[in-house]
């Protein structure tokens, strides 16, 4: 507890009319008025507080005496005097400074988004826009859920609705992944997946090692977790392996989180020998992997194998998502591990939230069932390549100060601006003509400027996607003519 | 990085034919394999080492050479020679030690709870069984909801659905407790809540202050942000308020949590000059309040009003909650919070699974507009309070070593065991006869033993309640006429 500084300051003058322990009364009762003296803090003992000041232990008792009688002290056997405030001080303390105490969470906080107006065009989120989704057949299936009483009427169990864990074991099967229901666990989205990991392996003085650039809500889960996060970096296909090795050897890490098929924000594929090679060191160093899947069925054209399906050693977890794929309305997504790190997750998954809702979790359920998910994959992923080429065109003819690879799937279009730039001069640019993008800013986990934009495509609708790019390449004409804006759009606390 | 030991025990033997270096290889390469140098380590460098045994740097050189040759050392400029072990360890090597790498998730879990069979009678849990839950209004909601392609097709924002957010607020704000929807913020029930919090307010060094004992999960989540969790003792009224004084300076707290109605686990009610006590010692010390209501709407009686409603300062988080009152099946809870507060808590939400899904939210908000709410609360307090007579007639029949208060509300009845008995050998005995009950230690923030058992009447059927009486009554009788059990019931990794 810090020593009290300011009482100590007190000169008394015996020549006042005003005895000398009230002169030193008034002296603390103003310290604690003005806030110098906090609640809570200690003073001197009274024998130190009179040696100090050169005045009687007596005259310091007396003045604790007094304070204490009006409140504002309060004596403590064996931890001295503390002081206590007065009723004044607590109509004065009012609110409680909830920005202050946030201070935590806010210093890891991704930046803040742009802030949108209504009439922006999204580019920034990473949803499906609706008429992407399977909505009438959706809500086909809700009909039916919503029609057994059980789905509302029962938590379903932490590890996930029977049915579901059963539905999904299926289709990833049947996609080559073997998978049982006991080896898979239901999340509220990959997100709260990244969470469940990060309480059941991560805790202070661990290190999480990820892509630099990669997805945010991964680097902020772990270091909620007090974890540390280490970016490696990447190539066009994706993490480094020599840097992951020197990673492994350097930060012994608790575990490898990445995005090897369509890699958010940067789209890469990363191609089967790399697999390998990763797999083989994460191996070596006895290094668990986080292998997200989410974007998994968005490839448009053939597709490696899944780091889940290469593992012979049972080092990887597998993170699926109804979200990117069928709807973001659900807010499902899953775990697929190897059954000995199951209990585990579980309990992690159990602590944030005891258990996913059972009528969403019986709507998926219904939805793969019914034998539609392939067909609406297939007609998903024309859709996007049909408006990934709408995007790319007007970006060439809008934007031609842009540089960027073809996505090979997936919502995202990851662009590097001119040089000079960053991205997010860029995102505030933008944000002023009516287009909402994201600067690469938000997905390094260290800290520093970005040359990239994130755009998505899948969130406008199709018919908006040559506007954005007109709308972009007047933000990037008019930046290059003006001197650089501040970069401050003025936006408040945000996230995706 | 810990330096290795074991290799430098090596002593070389000139007499051997084989040569220095291999003898001294050969020792590092057996290290390695037996698992005394691990992947990762690192070793003295050549001129340290050859100093430390007595042998030319030459010698030391030629040793590290061949095991770099063999892939199991390798060098790094500036750092040394580190092991990276070789093919055959990594066939050995194979799975990732899952359970050692979740240690500290575990060393934090509660007690497991009773492993459960077929036909045991549960009084372990705190679920509502579906005969209290209103299905058919609910399953009605449920499909309304479904009608909305929204609600399958678009994410609801981080702070919950519009619809729901105005239903809770006009349903508060009836009941006394005046609340805007943009004070709320939607949660994956009352567990996510507590998690929303821990994230938004407290982090590593910080400190929690709870009820002892209080709900597991409340500590759990304030434990998983790196926080200290320090219990305040209670008495028949709930926490002691001089003994919440002393912790307030003694222990600088961040965040108070308790259940001032009906707490968890001892159903106990906090009179109203209690409340007022409490709030004016957090308003001086300017400590936030959360207080869990979940149970609010539970008391059989009069109830005094909620903290939140008495709150001047803006103290006060209210958490509310579905799953106690309406169904468990919902996942849903709100926090109630000052505006100031909102934002903290929303950006906290949205790290931890981005958002609550449309479909329960829209299910809730139609139960809530439809108008049967109140009834629906009149009937089950009508049908808790004929299950607690039951229970209490059945445990004075067959379990009169039982001592306990009548629960003024709620699902819980919290009984003192007899002497020399703890409440986890209860709970284990109890297993064995059919009936599960939860040992008081799970509630208890710091470790020890519970004198108490906590048995639920709301999760059973009603038809059951004589029988988890005989059950128990069955395993306090052997209790007594045998030897202490070692307590140890075989349980799994557990919750609720």
């Amino acid at each position: 507890m810090p020593k009290a500084e300011t009482p100590l300051d007190f000169h008394p003058d015996p020549a006042l009319a005003e005895p000398l322990y009230q002169q030193l009364g008034n002296a603390l009762r103003n310290a604690i008025r003005q806030g110098r003296l906090r609640v809570g803090e200690r003073l001197p003992s009274e024998r130190d507080y009179a040696a100090q000041l050169g005045l009687s232990r007596t005259t310091v008792t007396a003045a604790y005496q007094e304070l204490k009688d009006q409140g504002l002290l309060r004596g403590y056997v064996g931890r001295g005097v503390i002081v206590m405030a007065s009723d004044t001080d607590q109509a004065q303390a009012g609110a409680v400074p909830w920005p202050q105490l946030g201070a935590r969470l806010t210093r890891h906080a991704p930046p803040a988004g742009p802030r949108r107006a209504s009439g922006d065009i999204p580019l920034s989120d990473g949803w499906l826009s609706p008429e992407l989704v399977p909505r009438a057949a959706l809500a086909a299936s809700a009909a039916r859920a919503a029609s057994a009483v059980a789905n509302v009427g029962s938590a379903a169990p932490p590890q996930g609705l029977p049915a579901l864990r059963a539905a999904l074991a299926t289709s990833l099967t049947e996609q080559g992944t073997r998978v049982a229901p006991d080896e898979l666990l239901i999340t509220g989205g990959a997100q709260q997946g990244l969470n469940v990991l990060a309480r059941a392996l991560l805790g202070p003085g661990d290190v999480a090692l990820v892509e630099s650039p990669c997805w945010h809500g991964a680097f902020r889960a772990f270091r909620a977790a007090g974890a540390d996060v280490v970016g490696v970096p990447m190539d066009h296909e994706g993490m480094d392996p020599d840097a992951l090795e020197d990673a492994l050897v350097r930060v012994r890490p608790k575990l490898l989180y990445l995005i090897p098929t369509l890699q958010c924000p940067t789209g890469r594929v990363m191609g089967l020998e790399r697999r390998r090679r990763v797999l083989q060191l994460c191996e070596r160093f006895r290094t668990p992997i986080v292998e997200s899947h989410v974007y998994g069925d968005l490839v448009f054209g053939a597709s490696p194998p899944s780091l889940k399906k290469l593992d012979p050693a049972g080092l990887v977890i597998q993170q699926g998502s109804a979200s990117k794929s069928i709807s973001p309305a659900l807010r499902l997504g899953w775990l697929a591990a190897p059954r000995e790190a199951l209990s585990l997750l579980v309990a992690a998954k159990a602590s944030l939230d005891l258990s996913t809702p059972a009528l969403t979790q019986a709507v998926l359920a219904d939805f793969l069932a019914s034998g539609g998910h392939q067909r609406h994959l297939a007609r998903l992923r024309g859709e996007l390549e049909g408006r990934r080429d709408l995007l790319v065109r007007a970006l060439s003819r809008h934007c031609p100060s842009l540089r960027f690879a073809l996505p090979a799937g997936g919502p995202y279009l990851w662009a590097a601006v001119p040089a000079g730039l960053s991205g997010q001069e860029v995102e505030a640019a933008a944000a002023l003509e009516g287009v909402s993008v994201r600067g690469g800013e938000a997905f390094l986990p260290e800290q520093g400027a970005s040359g990239h934009i994130r755009l998505c495509y899948a969130s406008p609708d199709a018919g908006q996607l040559a506007e954005a790019a007109d709308r972009l390449g007047r933000a990037l004409r008019r930046l290059r003519s003006q001197p650089p804006a501040s970069g401050d759009a003025g936006a408040a606390l945000a996230w995706v």
